[in-house]
């Protein structure tokens, strides 16, 4: 993975990571990101789902969402994606922190055409959220296909940041009466509640059971 | 709260709020952002964790962070808050969605500069994460003060998206055998877990008590 001047971790450099095994796991453990352009040289940012594939993500949108409108265009793009795993609590407010492992990736959107393509990316990102719901459902036709665009990002440039363990605190303040430490924060799934116009005898299907296991 | 070009939801309309309470309550039951801002033409995006007051947010960083140097100078910016709370499970592939609730913020970058609005700040950023923890610790000294940014964003500008309820399929796709529903998505707390080097005898403190009951 490249590691230019925008994406060298600058701030707490021993926290950044620039290998793909650390970047594709920090992605695989995700399915929402959020995609950073410049609009009329205003920054937009948009909070939507992606799917990875390789060394790329897919993204998709209505064809007429503003994004991907703008995105097509082959304008350079940020995506971000974080997972906050805990909050660390030192003895000073000043070294306070959260323990999380996130991934930015610079690059140029590409707009998808390629009818395999497009029918695939969108399998990848049904993947992402809940593997195999893909072969359960009602595919797209011809007509969603029309309404929905796809946008791939090359994961070319890119770095990790990850904190984790618990608080460090200045060597003076561990003589400190105060507690320290981290409160983990867990992300889980619920039971699945059906939908009250499901009919009768539509039981949990194999995609969710597995989810639930996770 | 006005909703310019910038901020108008869209897609799918239905889902935008415009009112400060929904505005105001998405942004109190988070406390990590990602903030975009625009860096030598390139669309820059970075997470942080945020605390809000009345009619702006702060966030903060170090004095010498890429992000605080160039928001500084008052250019624009946008903020986005984004939970997600369940995996909508639709009968079709294309009427897939999420639940969430999302809020963004169009504006600029005030620096903080008076000293006892710095200290507040810092404290309702602490108190963002974690009620009253900022009474129990060590404050900040001079030096970290000195090392320390302080950015004030008006929320001027905003918008909140919100999905919530069950799958919205199309008419004919009800009579599928095909299971559809919500899978709630949980973010909890769990058991805090001391700092290895914590000296005996020092008990849980009542801002960690209190938020594990939340």
């Amino acid at each position: 993975m490249s590691a230019s001047d925008k994406t060298k971790v600058k701030r707490a450099p021993k926290r950044g990571f620039y290998d793909c095994e650390t970047i594709y796991n920090i992605l695989d453990n995700s399915f929402i990101c959020q995609v950073a352009f410049v609009h009329n040289g205003y920054p937009v940012i948009i909070p939507t789902i992606y799917g990875r594939k390789k060394d790329h993500i897919y993204i998709h949108g209505a064809t007429v969402s503003r994004m991907l409108v703008e995105l097509e265009k082959g304008f350079p793009i940020s995506v971000n994606v974080t997972e906050t795993n805990g909050i660390v609590l030192a003895r000073s407010a000043f070294h306070h922190s959260l323990n999380y492992k996130s991934v930015t990736i610079f690059g140029e959107a590409l707009l998808v055409t390629n009818e395999d393509e497009r029918i695939l990316a969108l399998k990848i990102i049904s993947d992402q959220i809940i593997p195999n719901r893909w072969e359960e459902v009602r595919l797209p036709n011809e007509k969603e296909m029309k309404a929905t665009k796809i946008i791939k990002i090359p994961i070319s440039e890119a770095s990790a940041k990850i904190r984790t363990g618990p608080p460090i605190d200045d060597k003076q303040d561990y003589d400190l009466q105060i507690w320290a430490g981290v409160i983990p924060i867990k992300t889980t799934m619920d039971i699945p509640i059906a939908d009250p116009l499901l009919k009768d005898g539509i039981l949990i299907p194999q995609s969710v059971n597995n989810l639930m296991k996770d």
